[in-house]
């Protein structure tokens, strides 16, 4: 069977999910085309380096991503780093011919994010942004039914992504907190993810009026080679440069209305990524801390019998998740990992360019740029693609 | 015991629900000042006001409010009729010297509101505005519960109030959806709501931007008489003049920031008036839907056993409920209406001045209005109370 | 319109329940027959009762319920005390032709509610006993929907009913702890009404086998008059002669098994009277804590959107719940009895006999006199009215 | 870092399952001993055995255990094969000095269970029986809170384990359905986890009484091959032997009452492993459907703002769930099994017996067997360990 070698750049959370979705996508998935897993790369000191990547599954390890890029050994490129690195990087990949699978969101503004996709349709290689949540089941099921018209015309969309990781003043100032790091704080960590289920679910955002708030404006300095959660402060204060919470109000292309929520203070959410849409003939409402479950109202029944109701998206019949276990057998956040690498492999197999890909990735970064250019200027911003 | 007259003008759903605290409150909360349902006012043919006076426990009916507002022997008039003819019931009733209970919205512009408050100030006469939701003991206790310090200082505020019984786009055009009579649609009946329970729970708004949508703008002429909820169309069809849906965002003075959803288009949502507050020690959830139930998540408990906790707000312990049932016994919409006569029972006797009150009523009015004319301008509005 | 003189023995908490719903029957529920609430009669000093009667709108009092039960004026005796009264009571207004509502369970024992129906059925008048669970709208409408076919052959019943007012071992040893006054305990109070409901669900239970437990064998002796919630204590122990909890499987003559707990030792549940039922076509979940809500699973739907629907029987689609608020507007507990009274009164003008009545009264005594029977020789008891 | 050899029978399911346990165990759990997947055995053509060898990341394949199972460079011998063939694998592993995981249930009866645990026991090698939702995070965390005395003297034990899978009459006569295959039905399929976690958390029981049922008695007889899930008929009929649903009630040793449901035809419970248990301090709920999350009701809190908390056991602080994502990312079924390679490893190397053993699964087949007699001869059973 073909191999494709794969190298990954990041070896913190999301070098971990990515790393387990190379190892696991062919247990559950067979499939022509089969990845190994040849180098990961990460700054880190060697002997830390090392042992993740054995304990990851990688063949290699390396500190320098230029040289990684441009190794001709590599077929596809995976950029799981903070943000602000995302552009060097995939500018650089795509220069070597590289396919590239990149973190979300694509790059820390729009104009990076525009340079991003030109270099990948201009190198003529695949790419894709991973909005991983578009490959939870129950969000893949959602979408199947609004394709089949069972929500009609759509009326209103909410989503809101909630978390509470940094609500302790004394959480330290990591580079999720800082702006020149990570471009903006809900509003791209989770807002992001928000916008794309919305436009993938929903379609199109025309225009939108956000608000962006700093709960905690200063906190202690981070220690050296903190990540996110659970991170402990060192000596000193430094600003936060980014938003705790970012809402805003949006205008769909279908005529719907928007509401959206993103905050890191939503106490007792720890992953509450939700949305409910509603629609002429139905309405749909998820949660992922519930994510094998699909909330469903079907307006075309007899009117006594009509009520919400509580799919188990685990069925054979539903996306993805017949190949793991039987029917009611739960599974979990990493696996929409796996699922995302099994569309991958499927799309380089067969030559399609994947979904959602760097158009989908620029379009995302237009509408928090709306978002917060509304936001300081007090005026809804249409959204221009 | 000293009894109070009272004249009800209103014989629909409000009146009904009115008719039903008078008769109940002192049933269930002894005191010393018993309401006398002396007289109910409507506009319907004798045969039917008769029968409803008599089904509602109402010792006479009369079909001239002009003529109910004036009696001598009427102290408390309270005014429960669509929201266009608040206006004129209430300045007649206040400079007749009449206590009023008037339901919500206050009246159908900030112009009005003003002037009402005007009238029953100058008049001095007590005055209560029936946002009834505070009434809800679960509620209440959400209330209690944040004036004690159990979720800190509050961050985040959502509210959101979805109902979907005008959907069907042959739901006729009874006056809930004309703007003469309504003064707006989701935002003033739904909305007003949601907004009077944020303003309750969490204080005043400083600022809001809004987004009001209308997605069937002609509908089937309705039938005379005609209420809200199963109404049947007529021949012929008219313009929708008010607003399906209104979304705003809001900030408030104590510095939290708040989205709000306010839908008639809501599928599945028959009366789903909802919040959640996030604050730095702890969060609070409601749902009109189980309205005996507070969701309650508590930061300052040991991390390894939090969550968000189911209380049944049933105890003897909670407000107002004591007076009903034991424990997990539930109460329903209608009891609100009870629980607030009983409270303007007692401030009448006690001398005291109702809350929320016609002043409650104004800053409600000025909100909404806010909101609209964000929406016309694109930008967000300062309240100015 | 007919009046119809109700008298009302018994004015605690049955009492409570009763006079409201004598009071708000016809508000909502219009009807040839008006109920006129002629005597309340209790044993306690003249000024309580007094005072009670007015509160609870009756026209007279009284605290001989020998000479009530005689008057030639009533036609209907409400026999609302704790059940080791109910036989005398009842037999007494049979021999006086009166009509007769009887609170639950009919007796303490088998004989007597033997003794009870043939006093009834020889004086030829309506008997009707309050298992007032029936009346809760999801209950009737998920007995319509099996009746409908919706969910098939059964194949199996739990049914749980699980309460927590006297886990505190200092609480009193009021009537409902001793087998004298109760009969027995959770078996008779809360086990009467889950097996009540099986049967009006799911038809005759022909075998059962039971376990009966008492956790708090001792408590303190009870102060005069005490009732049963938020019971004070007095000085002294007496022995605890009832159940505490109470097990037991059944097998039903429709071939499917059923599963029944009662306890007052489940911590946290405070009314919490459920069932299940599951069949070849449909499942149904219920819990009267959420009593607004029917779950109902359809297994002739589509695999992949099958799931438990939450339905919100408050349509006026739905069984009474239409003579009340509009569509989400929910209703509480006390309406049940109101629901009650209107069948009954319903039965009385048409001349049909009520249900359940007797008849099912002394069924249900069967029940639970073989469950207690079983559980005394460790065997199966087979069922034989 | 020292290796250790296994050899895995059983390929389907559970050799799906308990493969990728191996594969994960020390990516998310570093330890010395490094499991290595030498070779798995099953009964299928060598062309589909190489297939799932190579998928599931084994390094070799046979079709003959008892070559497999005397392999020298064997130490650790996992026996996942339909339970029949438990006995005779478990012997010959033990003879030959293999330490053995063997799934639930041990065997086919009491007999059979107490053979295998004399041999390995004879053999000293260690013996690990795979009740795996003790390792579910939840349940876990469940008996830390019952050890640290947080729900006090227990008084009830609700266990009920649903699922529907064969509800279809046309579903095939899998050998999940005879009993020379299975022993019994869903009483050792699902009551025995349903049984051992019962165990766990509350205890020995001393004393049963239990009813079988069989709905379907004759089904299609199955083609070659057919697993469990989803499988397809062949021509003819045959007969059922085991039993569709088995509910029994208990006694425990530390005198709180058992009710326990286990049923196949719990029509849209896919995999509903649901216990309850309530104490004199607490009560907690589980349901595996949502096996993230544990309900917690704590008595001793203030009265007023106790209720049912979700625990959403995703925290560093809970057990297993740590080595996965951060808080809120949820886990699924599969990762019990990884959770219970961890456990076995460590054990192995510290030369420490597991938890669940070969005694455990003894006393499980004893109230098993005792729940069968009980049916049989209608008495309660009492359990002899």
């Amino acid at each position: 069977m073909p191999e494709i070698n794969i190298a990954l750049i990041g070896h913190q959370f999301m070098g971990k999910a990515h790393s387990n979705a190379y190892r696991q996508v062919r247990r559950f998935f067979p499939g022509n085309l089969v990845p190994r897993m040849k180098v990961i790369c990460g700054k880190a000191p060697e002997k830390e380096l090392s042992a993740t990547a054995r304990q990851f599954g990688w063949e290699e390890f390396d500190d320098e991503w230029e040289r990684v890029v441009a190794r001709k050994d590599i077929q596809v490129v995976d950029v799981s780093t903070p943000s602000f690195l995302h552009h060097p990087m995939v500018i650089a990949a795509a220069k070597a011919g590289k396919h590239i699978i990149c973190e979300k969101p694509l790059a820390n503004s729009v104009r990076e994010a525009r340079e991003m996709l030109r270099a990948v349709e201009k190198a003529g290689v695949l790419h894709y942004v991973n909005f991983n949540y578009r490959r939870v089941p129950a969000v893949a099921f959602a979408k199947r039914l609004i394709e089949d018209g069972r929500i009609g015309d759509a009326y209103h969309y909410h989503g809101a992504y909630l978390q509470d990781w940094i609500m302790d003043p004394n959480f330290p100032l990591v580079w999720r907190l800082e702006k020149k790091f990570a471009g903006s704080g809900a509003l791209g960590d989770i807002g992001a993810h928000a916008t794309d289920l919305a436009t993938y679910l929903n379609g199109d955002i025309s225009e939108v009026t956000g608000q962006m708030t700093t709960f905690i404006t200063s906190r202690p300095l981070a220690g050296v080679g903190s990540g996110s959660w659970g991170a402990k402060g060192s000596k000193g204060k430094g600003k936060v440069t980014v938003d705790d919470e970012t809402n805003f109000l949006a205008r769909f292309k279908n005529g719907s209305a928007g509401v959206f929520e993103s905050s890191r203070f939503g106490g007792g959410r720890r992953n509450y990524n939700t949305f409910q849409v509603y629609g002429s003939k139905g309405s749909l409402a998820f949660n992922m801390e519930r994510m094998n479950e699909l909330e469903f109202y079907d307006r075309t029944e007899d009117q006594s019998v009509q009520g919400f109701k509580t799919i188990l998206v685990t069925e054979a019949t539903h996306p993805y998740v017949g190949a793991w276990w039987p029917p009611g057998h739960i599974i979990g956040y990493e696996h929409t990992f796996v699922h995302a690498v099994h569309d991958f492999l499927t799309c380089l197999e067969k030559g399609r360019m994947p979904k959602p890909n760097f158009r989908d990735g620029v379009k995302n970064h237009v509408v928090l740029d709306a978002v917060e250019r509304s936001t300081r200027i007090g005026r809804w911003q249409k959204i221009k693609i």
